[in-house]
């Protein structure tokens, strides 16, 4: 499910981010959601341990982690949570803001923009698609143009990123035109394996694969009641 | 981002099918999503080179991959694609058609009704949520019950996999219900992790970490220009 595109040649020539390995960053990006709640719930302070149990890791890997991306600052009463979810917002997204642009403005198009519109460093400004229901007007806040204006939309907002939803027969044509207008991150929904060049980090969701996946296991428990339980 | 919620007690008392890797079944998964693409194209048969080179893994480990789920019948011309995505869907799907519910009808909950509706042996019979516009209603061909329903609608209509979009703060109480009820498989889409009895099984898609992943490796990208190039 998960397609770093990086292949070992490339990886050996990477400034020392890129050597961390994308379950790093699966893992601190999950502390982040894990803690942001904890915040929620008036919680100021955390121990290793009780990060461990909460994400379903050790403590020693999640002191690892901690100290892989560099945040100091344990006290006899804990991490401090506002530091660290501020530490691991410059990790991940940067000093700077991301523009996001979203390829595909269909029901999923539009549940992403929903989910993904609140955060402020990665911001979604542009939309394209090619029905004209969906283009020259603004979708849950989102301006949308016709993908004909690709290329001059992705250089005048300075897009950094792309999500892609359109159908698989139309995605590796899209994607070979945003790394042609120099898009250096994709996240790509459409069921397909699509070809990047190397410079071009592309992470893919499948869905259809997630769903085999709980189909096959629940599957086999229902075939066998009982023998799993 | 994926959490098998097997432990390692629970896993020794399993049937043979549940020791079976969820990275076997993602291989597998995408192994079907390739040759359904390659037989559109018109292609008969295929040999392992050529799944490997699509699928972006070795050789030996497609044909480890199809020894293990037991597929045979390669010739001279390559394995048959038509016999080989059969064999995929007996072994993901079982033999039975599954029912699926859909709890949380909002923009994702409509996208993935779009989305998985497509698959005869997995069906989304079944909507729930609490908005009065979302209730007593078909949205894209699926009937929309009150979330009050659930119990009732999940034994009438042998509901085996419930697909979770709702709000964070709603999808722990939610789980809970499913399970009580009988729901031996859970895809959650909502972005916290959740408590499950041993015997159910359940697959998180975490998009905030996925979204992450891609701004990391972007921004560090875009941080030294020509340094990954």
């Amino acid at each position: 499910m998960i397609d770093t595109a990086l292949n070992p040649e490339s990886f050996a020539a990477m400034p020392v981010a890129e050597k961390i390995s994308a379950k790093v960053i699966e893992r601190v990006s999950l502390y982040r959601q894990l803690l942001q709640r904890q915040r929620k719930e008036g919680k100021t302070h955390f121990f290793s341990r009780q990060l461990a149990r909460l994400s379903k890791n050790t403590s020693a890997q999640v002191r690892r982690d901690i100290m892989l991306i560099g945040f100091t600052g344990t006290t006899n009463r804990g991490y401090d949570i506002d530091d660290f979810i501020e530490h691991i917002a410059r990790f991940i997204d940067g000093e700077k803001a991301m523009n996001v642009a979203i390829v595909g403005v269909g029901n999923l198009g539009r549940a992403i923009i929903s989910y993904y519109g609140r955060d402020p460093k990665l911001r979604i400004v542009a939309g394209f698609d090619t029905e004209p229901d969906r283009t020259d007007r603004v979708i849950l806040g989102c301006q949308c143009h016709h993908i004909s204006a690709l290329e001059t939309v992705v250089r005048e907002k300075d897009i950094s990123i792309a999500i892609i939803t359109v159908p698989e027969s139309a995605a590796q044509a899209v994607v070979k035109r945003l790394c042609s207008a120099g898009v250096p991150g994709i996240l790509n929904f459409a069921p397909v394996k699509l070809w990047v060049p190397d410079h071009v980090y592309i992470e893919d969701i499948f869905l259809g694969i997630a769903l085999d996946k709980v189909a096959f296991y629940t599957q086999s428990r229902r075939a066998k009641p009982g023998a799993a339980q």
